[in-house]
């Protein structure tokens, strides 16, 4: 009588192998396995561990190293072991794997047809159980890139905000705003929240970290106070603080969100549908009620013509719609930096400069940030209408926000981060006489990144000067600071070569929208 | 003054690291690299090594196992190593690597834009350069799957034939034949090139070895001959013999699609499209002027209905009147497999019983083969119109064909692969009376690759019925050939679960299309 395929399979030993694959699940077996057989197994293709119930789908790499695995074992590199939960030196069958079935509805998605809710559900699903290959992701994301029915959204929105955490709220109004990123400096959130939160109303905001640009609001907040807080923490600390500035990937909010992005990054895929789809996923499983979103646009923004902008903004408000998340889309300057710091260190001090009303606070970034508040309050209902910025500049002016920044910061606890500013600098001179004209922010954020920015906390860049100042041939237009002596080489050196700054006689026109 | 980048960067030593990585480039750094800086990488990024001008795109692994990679070294996987040609201990650097420009043209076919060809070509040009990650070609070919213009297809063939070597032959008629693939057995080409040889027409052919079959004619062909022929010695056989059965991965045809079809195979896509650049690829780098397609048209076939069928045949007559190959595609019967082994050693009986007048013989391989040499023989302008048939029957039935293949597998010289069939054998039996009404061939060419095929040459399936036939409860329908009991154990038990044949009383219905 024929056997079982899985009992007569040889059994391997796991290890732990230290290799660092970034998010994807990846297994080790020697050429010499008693397991391998090269018909079905070849290098890079999908294979699956099975110990008692458990199952865990991986890449394998095949190797020659006795020193990495032996004959009789499997080697696990580290989120592959953290997610099979078997503990080293335990049994376990490998078998090529069957892929997904939910990858044949990414097939006919590839192939044209619109899918059901429960199939992208089932997508989801797999996706947040690391059954999918990075290859497989790039398959959904493209296949999906292209066209998306609203209805398709609304699903992809609703899976995603379920496949994590999912917080509730005892209060009515929970308010959040977001920005779509893209324009250096730019720390709003940290100025709004303790405003917002001072006026009472619930604003519990998770940020992201950098993901290509020079630092995120939780990079930023981190030289403040501690940010990796989870969800029980999180919400004691709203329960005091009215608000808190702290990291999403800790609370666990749609997981599937970060793991579409580790994917869309390496390919800079950037479509509008999943732009939409991974932030209103987040705030809907945050249990947000009121959402103010921030579209800066601008020649080297994310968005540059108002064509784009408004396409994204009716996506965003039919989504809140359908959620019942009263969402307001705003488009702001995104001509040019916000604040004149760039890169975590430099970042939070501009913003407690404008905290702390001292008088060289940079004004755009308190301006933007009291419009953006003034928004968030109007949702009260015990407010006037219209009286959101008086009220805005009240708090801020009195010094209640820096006291409330000042509750949020001793909740969170201390970061134990470093945080002085770069001492190396190198200073970028204007070439000309002239009006400053055009600040490219794609460059700035590349540069401040070459600096050592969002790593090296205090690397970054300063701005001297932004578009309509005059300058002089000679004078500082931004400084770049550095820990590093090779890293201010490089990031001069890529300065010099591609300026960020056009200074010109022509006078530059201004921003299309308020900020 | 800020020095140039790459001066300033770390140089690391070359090692070769054991890790089949399938076909990508990977590169192993260890994580106390002096090179390494963990914003710039990270696990499964992309890097560029630098050795004076020399450049290569890899995939990165970051590992903790000083047995693997020491801190100032750096490890390359045997493609990488082989591609890159720098000695083991010489001196390169290491640095985020920029994606491929041509990627911009990926990017924007994804977004629906039309691409013009010099972007085809430049795709094409760092896709078989190794300048595209896995993820990368998955993004090609998805972007495209959905949609390609006519314009596009014809840069698509034009590029990739022209990225590898192209043949030219002194004959002004160069006949080929190729079949789409997907049926058990079929293992016409072995039959029809020596009689077209035979006949005195130029049939230089090239096949592939199984990508997910249990045999391709490379495999069936190593049976009798060596295989693995490069272009001069390909040439001397054709001037010799006229004719030849090859293995094209020696001749390097259009690499570019082995490349594609290596991301196509995981991610099971099969695009219309992409069929037809892989196939027309190939055959315009081969130089072939007359072509004949072979479309099988079953349920279980590659092509399941007329509507689809007349669609791939209008793409490539479009394509082949484009490049002036005169096409002829016909629609075959594809209900069940052709010939009675699956599976090289098995297969190869068949065709030697054909080419021998064995009245044992599988008459619908010797029919089928036949009307393919005849269209092939009617190329011949010396040949009275509407006599190709007689003459190929004249020739195969005269043992002019056995002589024709006896000197080509003499000019290809002896294959050193075991060819004996698998001793272990188990028998599928017939579970009712009645007729065979369906044999499904994609079960029967998973079960031959359970049973080993086509890595253990003799493994595979022998079939004692084919549809149409009366078979009793009880009667053997097929039997299983395999080297190993637990590959027989395997595949008995995948047999049992899943049968390939459908025993009934209905009569089945005949092929839509004549053999």
């Amino acid at each position: 009588m024929p056997q079982l395929p899985h009992s007569s399979r040889p059994q391997l030993k796991v290890r732990r192998v230290s290799l660092d694959t970034g998010r994807e699940n990846v297994v080790v077996i020697s050429r010499h396995s008693k397991a391998l057989r090269p018909d079905v197994f070849r290098g890079f293709s999908r294979v699956e561990l099975r110990a008692g119930a458990k199952v865990l789908l991986a890449t394998l790499l095949i190797t020659d190293e006795d020193a990495l695995v032996g004959p009789d074992e499997i080697g696990l590199s580290e989120p592959a072991l953290r997610r099979f939960a078997e503990p080293v030196g335990s049994l376990v069958t490998v078998s090529p794997a069957t892929s997904p079935q939910s990858l044949d509805a990414v097939r006919a998605k590839i192939e044209g047809r619109t899918l059901q809710p429960a199939e992208i559900e089932a997508i989801i699903g797999d996706l947040t159980h690391y059954r999918y290959s990075d290859m497989e992701i790039a398959a959904f994301l493209i296949g999906s890139a292209r066209f998306m029915t609203s209805g398709e959204l609304i699903a992809l929105v609703q899976a995603m905000a379920r496949a994590g955490t999912q917080l509730k709220w005892p209060d009515g109004i929970v308010v959040d705003k977001h920005c779509i990123g893209g324009i250096p400096g730019n720390r709003t959130s940290m100025i709004v929240v303790p405003i917002v939160a001072a006026h009472g109303l619930t604003i519990p905001k998770t940020s992201s970290r950098a993901i290509t640009s020079p630092a995120g609001t939780a990079d930023t907040m981190e030289i403040l106070a501690r940010v990796d807080v989870g969800v029980e923490e999180m919400k004691e600390i709203v329960a005091a603080c009215r608000g808190c500035l702290v990291w999403g990937g800790h609370v666990n909010l749609s997981p599937a969100d970060d793991i579409l992005i580790s994917v869309e990054r390496p390919l800079c895929l950037d479509t509008r549908e999943q732009m939409v789809a991974s932030i209103m996923s987040k705030k809907l499983a945050a249990g947000s009620t009121h959402l103010l979103i921030d579209l800066p646009v601008g020649p080297t923004a994310k968005l540059t013509n108002a064509t784009e902008t408004m396409r994204l903004r009716k996506l965003f408000e039919f989504v809140g719609d359908h959620f019942g998340i009263a969402v307001e889309v705003i488009a702001t300057d995104g001509r040019q930096p916000i604040g004149n710091g760039i890169g975590p260190v430099l970042e939070a001090e501009d913003v407690m400069a404008v905290l702390t009303n001292d008088a060289k606070a940079p004004a755009d970034l308190r301006e933007k940030s009291l419009r953006l508040a003034a928004h968030l309050l109007e949702y009260d209902p015990q407010l006037r209408g219209g009286s959101g910025y008086a009220r805005a500049r009240e708090l801020l002016d009195s010094g209640a926000a820096l006291r409330k920044m000042q509750d949020i910061i001793d909740a969170q606890g201390p970061s134990s981060c470093r945080n002085d500013v770069g001492k190396l600098t190198f200073d970028i001179a204007a070439d000309a006489d002239g009006r400053v004209c055009e600040i490219d922010c794609l460059q700035l954020n590349r540069l401040a990144r070459i600096a050592g920015a969002p790593i090296d906390k205090g690397a970054g860049i300063r701005l001297f000067s932004k578009i309509g100042d005059r300058v002089e041939k000679g004078q500082p237009l931004y400084r770049i600071h550095t820990y590093d002596q090779s890293e201010l080489d490089l990031a001069a050196t890529a300065a010099r070569v591609n300026n960020a700054y056009t200074v010109g006689d022509r006078y530059p026109a201004s921003g299309g929208t308020a900020p």
